[in-house]
């Protein structure tokens, strides 16, 4: 059960109920009226929680759980133990995931404007947006409706942020136009000028940034991520795009919509990633590459060349997937025959 | 145009005064005295717009663009489209940078001391700075003119900063001193103790970090880079040099000057890198290494030796540049070989 | 010396009580009486000042050093300069710190609640802390005896935090609880989600990230590091654990006690990491994997398997060293024969 220091829990539900929100069927013979107060991992769960399995390495977790209910594909129906529930579906996780939701619902933010707030006066701000303590807003910015800014977080002159975002604490935003839904982690920083010098022995020469970021509805940044702004053009981060912690995007990228961008992943200026990329952990994409839609990238990956759609890469300098494998095990061969 | 929520543009400008703004040559038969009012990417630029080509890729964009006029080489000229006028000079990047900086000059800090700023009385801000909302700083600092210290940024106790400098929003110094014209992106962290600990079976001791961060003119610094201060010498960044975003430099570090440092780039304790360097993103130097001027460090590179003046290397372990590349090339043979 | 501007300086102490405090014997002939002003590196030390040699790089600067005394194992005695006072020890570097410590303690905080400070009524806040300008903490939080909360630090709702903890400027610490001790660098963010999305064409569903962050005592955290919270399960930090800058700690990773964890690594999800692991810059770990304790992973790496205790690995993916650096030689024999 999650911590009541920092959470509380909504419920109880029927297991008919569940189903009902989380799209799944009622395996065999269990109690449609069976309530359910709370989720917990397999491990830990007991007979009033739901847990869920969604990787092959939990089976035996499974087949030993005191879950009272779990989410689960129908091929693992057999493992589990007599007297847990079943919610049957093809996606155990996004079932887990509406479930969890249903328990944990995101607290609406309760509108505030804190006393040591700084807000310009010319700045808009709706009366149900919730503005933190030390948060600072700049002239003209607009801040929508049931938006949160977190504590001591900075708002910059000319900032436009959508409906329903939550922007964490002490994250900064400049020069950007935020969509619905946004969710920017503490320490985020956007928008401020990219890396853009004219290079030369009499010293390089700063080339002003008089671009924009462009933030998508539904998209959500991890914290201490940078987003420069556009030198010209706008960087673009497409709708429903998640990016982890730590990650760098560059100035004038344009992040297609619902891409996955793990931590540390370091993108250069002027590259296009198609729509639901995904991009493993330390990554990096040189500048003005094109990624199309669907393509994947491993983690630690170097590429330095365009992607196809669709396409899997890995190693540093990226090559197809099973060319990178390939190589890797040609070394090892290699390596063992001068061992041997 | 970028975006007036954001910007606003300075001019209009006639070629000749551009021309000599860019040091660049009129190119052909264009009229000095035509007006422009604005710079624009060669895609997006009109009659009235300035652009510039400077990366060979853009060479189709130029001959299709309808930019008024276009900083190039001239060696591009025979591309040009028709009544485009051409500012033709070798560096046409640092040209525009030249010609940006005149429509867009960054703005002179408007004096201020906000009101939610906490100054200590021993601290000494010249009347010209401008201290931003929620702006922090300690017992005798010192801020010098038309210095900006953005919103909620902190100044720790001594830490001195010059002339011209711009401190972005939520960045942090400490134990550091600090040239003129330095600028410091959002969430920078300046001066907190370095990664010293004496290893051992009892567990680790902290080492006491007893030196400072000196910061020459001109560095600029990106968004939520970490430079650590020295253990007992100093950490030193030299003049001119910038540094992109997420970096990690490390105490006792000397970096040259006029380098040039990508983002997530880590360099590892009392390495001393010489001028006009060049190290691309994501590489890492480990500790105690030398590296000579202008030498170039490629992206992703792991170095762990010494590097000499105007050296490449790559790869990790990092090599002159060629041998990396001949390493990369006889992989993908013998994967082919066995593959085929 | 260090810069006053920055540092006092305590002592003296005479060669006896350093010899004391180091647990080292006087090497020869040197008078016990002898009194020391400072610390200093080999190069800069003075008659009055304690150095140190742990690194066989800089024996020849040992050899010419002027420093009055200094730590060393006795196996260098011979090369000392003549007149040099000589701490033995098998661990000159922990001599080194915990001289240094005397000359240079951490001062005690100095209680203090900055009127620009929001501490929400509900917190409890020992009167012994300090509680820096512009710090925000939220409702329910507790922190403890002579704690310090730096300027502009957000501590949420709930969070516990031990005693003799230093939350340095502008970090961010949300559900979460830390023991004694704790050294927190400036724009640390802790507790945030996790990167928890349940992927699909739909859009990615957000799944409610339930856990807490658990700092053990006596760990220290790097600037600009990234910790989130658990799904379901806590992320923990062990007892004595360090972590350098912008490092990356996914939900559900377990470190164990007395970890190095070098600048820019990331460890993703639910991996488990034993005791005494010592982990290079910019390595990743991926997800759900187990770490011996012992282990030792070199910089770059990138680990996709297992790693048993005490083993060392290294290379992207990352095996045994020897397996590694084998691999490394034959690709440049390879290389060369090709060039040849």
């Amino acid at each position: 059960m999650a911590d009541p220091r920092f959470y509380s829990v909504a419920g109880p539900f029927s297991l008919k109920q569940l189903a009902g929100i989380a799209g799944a069927e009622i395996g065999g013979a269990a109690d449609p009226a069976r309530m359910f107060a709370d989720v917990a991992p397999l491990q830990q769960a007991g007979a009033r929680d739901v847990s869920f399995l969604d990787n092959r390495r939990y089976v035996q977790a499974f087949a030993e759980s005191g879950a009272g209910a779990c989410a689960a594909d129908p091929e693992f129906a057999p493992r589990a133990p007599p007297g847990m529930a079943l919610l049957l579906t093809r996606e155990p996780y996004r079932a887990y995931a509406k479930i969890a939701t249903a328990f944990y619902p995101a607290p609406a933010p309760i509108p505030e404007r804190a006393g040591t707030a700084a807000v310009d006066p010319s700045a808009r701000v709706d009366e149900g947006a919730r503005i933190e303590s030390g948060a600072v807003i700049g002239a003209r910015a607009e801040i929508g409706r049931r938006t949160r800014i977190g504590a001591n977080a900075v708002i910059g002159h000319g900032v436009a942020i959508g409906d329903d975002c939550n922007i964490g604490p002490s994250a900064t935003l400049l020069f950007c136009v935020l969509g619905a839904r946004v969710i920017v982690h503490p320490g985020v920083r956007i928008g401020q000028d990219g890396f853009g010098f004219a290079p030369g022995k009499g010293g390089h020469l700063k080339v002003p940034q008089l671009g924009r970021v462009i933030i998508e509805d539904d998209v959500e940044i991890g914290a201490n991520t940078t987003i420069d702004r556009g030198a010209g053009p706008d960087t673009v981060i497409g709708a429903g795009t998640k990016i982890d912690n730590l990650v760098q995007i560059a100035h004038n990228v344009r992040l297609g919509r619902h891409c996955i961008v793990v931590a540390q992943v370091g993108i250069s200026g002027s590259t296009r990633v198609g729509d639901y990329v995904m991009i493993g952990g330390q990554a990096g994409l040189t500048g003005h590459l094109t990624i199309g839609d669907g393509a994947r990238i491993a983690a630690q990956s170097g590429v330095m060349r365009d992607v196809g759609p669709g396409d899997d890469v890995g190693g540093s300098p990226a090559k197809p997937m099973k060319d990178w494998l390939r190589g890797v095990a040609a070394v090892e061969r290699l390596a063992k025959k001068r061992g041997g």
